[in-house]
C-alpha cells in the first residue's frame, strides 16, 4: 500500500531532508529537525503525491484518511491529550509545503480541533480563558478565510471596530469576553457570507483544512507563482499537520523568526524578531511591530523594544545553540520559525534562509573560509540568476537628496520612480512605477515585478514585502510607519507633506531610506567577496564568455563584468542614427550598383569609426562582427511625414518612394530577403562593411592595438551561399591588406534548421559557427517571437510547453540542431559559440556546457551570471 | 596521361553508348553506329573533360592538340586524303554533342579544311567546280557566323542580292563562277565586320572551330537552356570531328532526316525527309522544301515530290535496314540523320527521336508488344512531368502567335479569353474570362474557378495562383513581373503595350508564354496506350497515390485520374463563400466562447454537406481532413468598403472591426497564431469542424457508404499540443457518436523542424503523419514562399540553389528531417505521406519511395504523374 502518511516527533521519525520531494522542503526539514533531536512539536506530513492524487480524484482518499487517523492518534498517545476532547483537547496547525518554498502562496490554518466545547476544556486547561477564546476566534477566522474562501479583511474591520468600541488601539488589551463575543459574530458573518455554519466536528475541520490546502495548489496566485518560478504543476504540495504550541499564552510566551547570519548583507551575526504572547501569523503579517531578539537585530524602528536575550536570556541561549547546530547541520544559513510557551522553546520550521544575493555571496565565501563547504559546494549555492541583483544601480552619493522619512532596508538597491497605490497601476506604468502600499500581499506580485521598487507602511523584515522584493531582485523600502497612505485619495502623506499618484519618490533599499523626487543612480560595485567568488567560477568554468555589445560602451560595460571577447556586434544598431539613416535610406532607394556603392561611401567611415572604437576597447580580445542582418524595410520610414521629408532629402517624388516602400513589403520579413540574401543581391553592402572592419583593424594595429577579428555572415542556409560571399569578402578583404596582415576569421551563424542540418558542407567555408538561437527557435518551432506574445504564455501556462522558448532553449528540438550540428564539425581551431539571449539563460548555459560549445555570448549585463552559469555546469 | 580524344571508324572505334558522360550523346552514338557496322564517316570526338579543361584555362592544352593530332593522322591514312593537301584535301565538320541534346544551342561548322587551295583540289578530284565552290563559300559563311560571331543574315542577304542579280531562285541555279565571286564578296565581308581574315592554315581552323565550340557551352542561350533544364554547368560539351562527306555533289547525292516512327502520333510507320544535291543544314534551315522519303511521308507541302524510294530505291532499302537495325539496337525510335555520296548512303548521327508525349507512350506501348522494351523498361522511357502535355488543353501548333511576355509556368496548359481585373468579373464572365491579378488570395477563388485561366504579376512556383490553379487544373501563367496592371483603370500594361479589360489574351501554362489576342485550343484526348500505359505503372508502383481535394468536385477530378484517396483536404477553403466567409467573420468578432460557439454553429451544416460530397465521392478511399490552419486575419475584409459593409452586417461600429482587425496584425503570420494554435484558444472551432466531419460520417453510413476518416491537425511543434487536442476531439467524436462507430484515424501534419526532430514524441498521439512540406521547406530554410521570388530565381540561376525548394524537395535539407521522422515512427498500420507540393514533383516522389512513405499526394491533374514518377522510383 502506498504510504501517504509520515510522522515526525522525537521518539520516531519516518522522513529526513532526502524525502524533500515526497514530503516538501517543511516536512522534510520538520523531520530532519526531529532526528536531530530539536524540540519539534509532534506531527506528521501528508505527502506531495496525497495533492497529486487529490487532484485527479477531487477527493482524499480513505487510504489517506486510515493513515491520517493512526498518525494522530500516535501524537494523542505522545502528548496525553486527545483530538476533539472536551478536556484535554489536542489542537493541530495545518500548513502546506512545497518541494521549493512557495513564499505567501499557500494558506495555513492554526488552532484547528477548537470548537464550542473544546474551547471550554482549552481555558479550563491553561487556566487562560482569554487566551482560549482569542485562539477560537483566530481558528474561525482563518478557517473561514483559507478553507472557505471568506474575505478575511471583512474579520479585520470587526475587529478594529470592536476595539474602536472598546476604546483601545491594541488586540492585547482585549479580554475574554471581548473575543468571546468576536467568536459570535465571526460565526454569524460567516453564515451571512459563505452560507455555511462552523463545522464544530475537528475530524470535519481537519479534511476541509487539508482539502483546502491541497487546492491551494491550484489558486491563481500559485499557479502564477510557479509560472514565474519554472516550478512544475506535477510537484504538488504536502500537508504538514503539527500539534498546536501557543506563543499567545501570555508574557512567558511569544514567537519569532530568526537568521543565523544576517540576510541583507550576509554578515556573520545572528539576527532576527520576535512578539511575546503573540501567534506565529502576527510577525509575519506586520500588524504590530515585532521587538528584536538582540542588540545586533536592532533598528530604527525597533530599537525601543527590549531583545529576547535581556527578557528571557535562558530561551535566547537555548536559540543560539539551535542556530548553531542548525546551521552546521545544513551548511547553509537558516531562517528558523521559533515559538516560546510558557518559557519553553519550540522550533516550528527551519529552513535556508532567503537573502540578497550581496549576502547569499558573502555568506558561501565565509562558508568556504570556515571550512564547512568546498569552493564547488560554495558556487553551487547561488542561482545564477540573483546575480542580476548585484547589478542593480544605487543612489549617487553626490546628488542632492531631500530626505523624507526612513524605513526598514528590506531589500537593496535604489530606485526612482512615479509612486502609484495599485499593483494595477505600477503594472500600466512599468518602467517608471513605485509601488507604495500599506503593505503587500501575493495579490501584489505582479505590480512588484513591474516597480522599480516597493514601500510600504507596514511589516519588518520578513514582511511579504521584503521576501518577495528580495527575491526578485526590487529594491524595497518596508515598515515606513510614518507613511500615512490614502488610496481612496490617491495620495501619501509624510509628515504634513502630501504627494499624489505620479508624483517623483526615490528610496534606497540598502538604507531604508526615502527621498523626495527624482535622484540619480550609479552603476553598482562590487564587493571584493563578490570579486573572489566570481575568480573562483572562473576557474572551474570550461566555457568562454563573451558578450553581445554593439559600441564601444557597451564593449566597456563587457569588460566590466568579466567579458573575454564580444560574440556579437549587430553592425545595423550603428545605422539608426542622424545622417547615417539617411544614407541608409539612400542606398535603398538607389536604382543600380553605383548609385547605391555612391550611398554606401557615405556610411564608411561611420562604420569605421564604430569599429575601431570597439577593437580599441577589446585590445586583442575576439571581437565577432555580423554583416548586414535585418530586410531593407527595416530602415524605411514609418510615417507619411518622414515620408515627404525622405522625397525631399533624397529629391524624388514621393510616390517613388511609397512605391519602393510597397515593393519592399513582406508577407513573412523574418523569413525574407535579409541576412546573406542581401549580400548576394547587392555585394556592395558587405564590401563596404568589410572594407570598414578591414581599414578600422589597420588603423589600430598602427596603433599597437592587437586585433582579433571575426567577420560573421547571417542566415545562410545553403553551404554555396557561404562559399559565394566568403569568395567577395576575401576579395575585399586583399583589395584593402595588400601586403598586410590582419588576424581575421570568417565564419557564419547557424539559425535556420538547414545550416545545422548540413553543417559539415557549411563548415567547408567557414572558421567558425555561431548559433543564432533566437532566430534558430522561431524557424524550428515555426514561432515568431513577435507574433507569438498572444498564446505563449498561454501555452506554459497549460503545461504545453515547459517555458518559453525564446528564455531558455528549447533542448529537444533547437538543442538538438545545435547538438547535431556541433557534432559534425568537430576540428583544431574551429570554435562553436551562442549569441542568442538563451546565452545569458544558466539552464541554457548548462546546455551549451554539456554540448561542447566553446563560448556563449550574452548582454553585457548577464555576462556574471554567465560565468557562474558556466562554473555550476562544469561542476554538475 | 588523360585521354582526351577518342576514335570512331569502321576499323578502330574506342567508345560507345556507355560513355556518353564523356564523348557527348553525339559523339557516343557514333561510335556505337561504327561498332554495330554502320557506314558512318571516320572521325574522333574530344571529350567534354577537354570542354572543362578548357572553360578553367581558356586554351585548349597542348596534350589535347597532340591527340588531336594522332587522330586526324590516323583518318588520313584510312581515307587516303590529307587534311590541307592541295590535292587531294581531306575536309571536316566540327559539332558540339553534350551529354544530352541541346537543340540549336550549340554551332556547327561544315567543310572545314577549305582554303584558297584545296577548294581548287577538291574541284579537279571531283570533277565539279561548282560543288568546290558552294562548299568553299558556305564554310567561310558558317566560320564567320559561328567562329568569329558575324551575324550570318548578312551572308544569307548577299546571296539573296546575287541570285536577283542573276534572275534565278534556287541556289542549285547558280554556276561555280558564281560561288567564287561570292567566296571573294564573303572574305571582304568577313574583314569588314570582324576586322579579321579569313585563315588560310586547316590547323588554325580546326583550333578556332574547337575554340568555338567550347565557347558556345558558355553562350547566353546555352546557359538559359541549361538553367531551364537543369543541366549542370559542370558537365561541358564534347566535340565531335567527323570527316566530310557530301550531299551536294551531284543530283547523285543528298541528304536527310528520317525518324523510324511518326514522332507526333508514336504510329509504326517510317517517315522522314531529303533533298538531293544539297547539304544538311538545308533540309534543317527550311529553305527548299524537302521531299518525302517514301508514300507514309508525303503530306499536302510535298507530295509533289518524288520520293526516295522512287528516286534511289537502293539507297531507300538500306537505309530501311540501317533504321530497323538501330531501333532495335537502341530499342527506342530513332532521329537518324544521313548523307548520299554519290549513290552512297553515310549515316551521319541517330539518336532517341523527339516526340509528342502521347507519341512517347504509343512508342513505349507498341515496343513492349514487339518484344522489344520490358514494362519496366517501357516505363521509365516517359517523363513523368510531360504527362501533363497530355491532360490539358494546348495551343493549336498551327495558330499564328505574338509572344507578349513571359511568367512562371505555374500550372499546364493553354487557355484563352477576355481580361478581367477582379474575380467579381471574371465570374460574371465564366467561360470567356482570363483572370488577370498582381496576385491572387483565397478570396479570389470563385474567380479563379469561373476563368479559363489565371495571369499573376507576382509570386512563385507555389505562390497563392499557382498552387490553386494547379488543384483546379486551370492553366496559370504567375509572377509575369512585366506586367504593370492598374486596378482603378482596369487596364495592363506590358513593355508599352496596353489591354484593357474585355480585350483578348492568351497564356500557356506549361511554357510561361503570353500572346496577343485569341489563339485556338486543342483540348486533351486519352488514348487507350495512355490508360493501358498507366496500370503498368500502378502494377510496378510500391506507393499510394492520393490527391489534395477540398471539394466534391475536385475529389471526383482526382479518382479520374487514378487518385487512391484524399490525401488533403484544407477545410479553410470551404470557408470564402457567401454566407460562410460572414458566420467565420461574425466567429472573429466573437467577444466569447459562446458567441464564438453560435457563429460556429452557422458554419456547422455548410461544413457537414461538404464532407458528406466528400466521403460519397471518394466512398471508402481513405479522406484526410485537415482542421483550420491559417491565421484568422486571412479571412478578414481588406478595403475599407468591405470593412464598413461587415460593421453594418454584424450591427457594430466600424471602429471595433478595425481594432480587432489592428489586434489580429501578425508580423509573420506563417509563424504566428495559426494551426494548431488557433485549435487550442478556440476549442470551440476544431469542436466544430469535429462535429460536422462525424455527422457527415454517420449521414454517409446510414446511406451505406463506407467511410474511411483521417482527421489532421496542423502546426504541430510539441507534442504537447496535440495531446490536448486529441483529447478534445475524442472527447467531441464520443458526444457525436455515442454506441455509433465510424472508422476513422487522428493524426497531424509535420510541418516544422521540431515535429520531424522529435517525431517519436508526438507520434504517441497521432494514428499517422502527413509531412507538410511547403511549409517545412520555409521553416527550414527559413525561407517565406509568398516573399522569396524576389531572390529565389537568381539564386537558383547562381547555381547557389540546384533547383526551387518549392518545387522539388531539398532532399539534404527538408528531406533530412523528413527520413528523420520516418526512421523514428516504425510501428503497424502507422502511415506516412506527403501533402506538399512536392506529392506531384517525379523527383520529390523518388526521394519519397526511398525514403519509405506511404503515399505521395498531390493536385489532381498531377495523379497520373505520380503514377508514373512512382513507378520509376520503385523500377529504378
Amino acid at each position: 500500500m502506498t504510504k501517504w502518511v509520515y510522522s515526525f516527533n522525537q521518539s520516531e521519525t519516518e522522513g529526513g531532508r532526502e524525502l524533500r520531494d515526497l514530503l516538501g522542503g517543511k516536512g522534510a526539514n520538520l523531520a530532519e529537525m526531529c532526528s536531530l533531536g530539536l524540540p519539534v512539536p509532534p506531527g506528521f506530513t501528508i505527502t506531495t503525491e496525497a495533492c497529486i492524487d487529490y487532484q485527479k480524484q477531487a477527493d482524499i482518499n480513505n487510504d489517506i484518511k486510515l493513515q491520517v487517523k493512526t498518525a494522530l492518534e500516535n501524537i494523542e498517545k505522545l502528548l496525553e491529550k486527545k483530538f476533539g476532547d472536551e478536556k484535554n483537547p489536542l489542537l493541530f496547525s495545518v500548513r502546506s509545503g512545497a518541494r521549493v518554498s512557495m513564499p505567501g502562496m499557500m494558506d495555513t490554518v492554526l488552532n484547528l480541533g477548537l470548537n464550542d466545547k473544546t474551547v471550554l476544556g482549552l481555558a479550563k486547561l491553561t487556566e487562560n480563558e482569554r487566551f482560549a477564546w482569542d485562539s477560537y476566534r483566530r481558528f474561525i477566522q482563518m478557517y473561514s478565510n483559507v478553507v472557505l474562501g471568506v474575505n478575511g479583511s471583512l474579520f479585520e474591520a470587526t475587529l478594529e471596530d470592536l476595539k474602536e468600541a472598546r476604546n483601545v488601539k491594541e488586540d492585547t488589551e482585549l479580554s475574554a469576553d471581548d473575543f468571546k463575543e468576536l467568536v459570535e459574530v465571526y460565526k454569524i458573518m460567516l453564515v451571512q457570507e459563505s452560507g455555511k455554519t462552523f463545522p464544530q466536528d475537528p475530524f470535519d475541520q481537519l479534511w476541509h483544512a487539508v482539502t483546502a490546502v491541497f487546492k491551494s495548489w491550484n489558486n491563481p496566485r500559485a499557479i502564477k507563482y510557479r509560472e514565474l518560478n519554472n516550478i512544475a504543476d506535477s510537484w504538488g504540495t504536502a500537508v504538514n499537520v503539527q500539534s498546536m504550541v501557543f506563543g499567545n499564552m501570555g508574557e512567558d510566551s511569544g514567537t519569532g523568526v530568526c537568521f543565523s547570519r544576517d540576510p541583507s548583507t550576509g554578515a556573520k551575526r545572528f539576527f532576527g524578531e520576535y512578539l511575546m504572547n503573540a501567534q506565529g501569523e502576527d510577525v509575519v503579517a506586520g500588524i504590530r511591530t515585532p521587538a528584536p531578539i538582540n542588540e545586533d537585530s536592532k533598528n530604527i524602528g525597533n530599537e525601543k523594544f527590549k531583545t529576547l536575550e535581556e527578557v528571557a536570556p535562558k530561551v535566547f541561549a537555548e536559540l543560539t545553540t539551535v542556530y548553531q547546530n542548525l546551521e552546521k547541520h545544513y551548511k547553509d544559513m537558516q531562517d528558523i520559525e521559533f515559538t516560546i510557551e510558557k518559557g519553553k522553546l519550540f522550533i516550528l520550521q527551519t529552513r535556508n534562509g532567503k537573502r540578497t544575493t550581496a549576502a547569499a555571496i558573502k555568506i558561501a565565501v565565509d562558508l568556504v573560509s570556515e571550512g564547512l563547504l568546498t569552493e564547488k559546494e560554495a558556487l553551487l549555492k547561488i542561482d545564477p540568476k540573483e546575480i542580476n541583483q548585484l547589478l542593480h544601480p544605487r543612489l549617487d552619493p553626490n546628488a542632492s537628496k531631500t530626505l523624507l522619512t526612513k524605513g526598514l532596508s528590506a531589500s537593496p538597491g535604489a530606485a526612482t520612480g512615479k509612486i502609484y497605490f495599485s499593483s494595477e497601476e505600477a503594472v500600466k506604468n512599468e518602467g517608471e512605477s513605485l509601488l507604495v502600499r500599506q503593505e503587500t500581499s501575493p495579490e501584489d506580485i505582479a505590480g512588484m515585478a513591474a516597480a522599480n521598487g516597493i514601500l510600504t507602511a507596514r511589516g519588518g523584515m520578513t514582511s511579504h514585502a521584503a521576501v518577495v522584493a528580495r527575491g526578485m531582485g526590487k529594491p524595497c523600502v518596508a515598515g515606513c510607519s510614518h507613511l500615512d497612505i490614502n488610496y481612496n485619495e490617491k495620495k501619501l502623506t509624510v509628515d504634513g507633506k502630501t504627494y499624489f499618484e505620479g508624483d517623483y519618490l526615490t528610496i534606497d533599499g540598502a538604507s531604508g531610506e526615502v527621498y523626495e523626487g527624482r535622484i540619480e543612480t550609479l552603476d553598482p560595485v562590487m564587493s571584493k567577496e563578490f570579486e573572489l567568488f566570481m575568480t573562483w567560477a572562473d576557474s572551474h568554468r570550461k566555457l568562454g564568455i563573451r558578450a553581445n555589445a554593439d559600441n564601444p560602451r557597451d564593449a566597456e560595460t563587457a569588460l566590466s563584468f568579466g567579458a573575454e571577447g564580444i560574440g556579437l556586434c549587430r553592425t545595423e544598431h550603428m545605422f539608426f542614427e542622424g545622417e547615417r539613416i539617411l544614407a541608409i535610406r539612400e542606398m535603398i532607394f538607389s536604382t543600380d550598383a553605383t548609385e547605391r556603392k555612391r550611398a554606401l561611401d557615405k556610411l564608411l567611415p561611420f562604420q569605421k569609426e564604430d569599429f575601431v572604437g570597439l577593437l580599441t576597447a577589446m585590445s586583442g580580445k575576439p571581437v565577432n562582427i555580423r554583416l548586414l542582418d535585418p530586410p531593407l524595410h527595416e530602415f524605411l520610414p514609418h510615417t507619411e511625414y518622414e515620408r515627404k521629408e525622405l522625397a525631399e532629402a533624397l529629391g524624388v517624388e514621393i510616390h517613388i518612394i511609397n512605391s519602393r516602400i510597397d515593393s519592399l513589403h513582406e508577407f513573412n520579413p523574418m523569413l525574407g530577403h535579409r541576412g546573406c540574401r542581401l549580400g548576394l543581391s547587392y555585394p556592395e553592402i558587405y564590401r563596404m562593411q568589410t572594407k570598414a572592419i578591414m581599414e578600422a583593424a589597420l588603423e589600430c594595429k598602427k596603433k599597437g592595438i592587437e586585433v582579433n577579428l571575426e567577420i560573421m555572415i547571417p542566415l545562410i542556409a545553403v553551404a554555396s551561399e557561404l562559399k559565394e560571399l566568403r569568395l567577395e569578402l576575401e576579395d575585399e578583404i586583399k583589395n584593402i591588406l595588400g601586403e598586410e596582415k590582419v588576424n581575421h576569421k570568417i565564419g557564419t551563424m547557424i539559425e535556420l534548421p538547414r545550416a545545422a542540418i548540413t553543417a559539415s558542407e557549411v563548415s567547408e567555408y567557414a572558421d567558425f559557427f555561431s548559433y543564432g538561437t533566437n532566430d534558430l527557435t522561431q524557424t524550428t518551432l515555426g514561432l515568431s517571437r513577435d507574433d507569438s506574445g498572444k498564446f505563449l504564455s498561454s501555452y506554459v501556462a497549460k503545461g504545453i510547453l515547459k517555458q518559453d522558448p525564446f528564455v531558455s532553449i528549447d533542448q529537444s528540438g533547437v538543442g538538438f540542431l545545435v547538438k547535431h550540428s556541433v557534432s559534425q564539425v568537430q576540428r583544431d581551431g574551429f570554435s562553436h559559440g551562442i549569441c542568442g539571449e538563451h546565452g545569458g539563460d544558466p539552464e541554457s548555459i548548462q546546455f551549451c556546457h554539456d554540448t561542447g560549445l566553446n563560448y556563449v555570448s550574452c548582454s553585457p549585463f548577464r555576462v556574471p551570471i554567465a560565468r557562474l552559469a558556466a562554473a555550476q555546469a562544469a561542476i554538475r
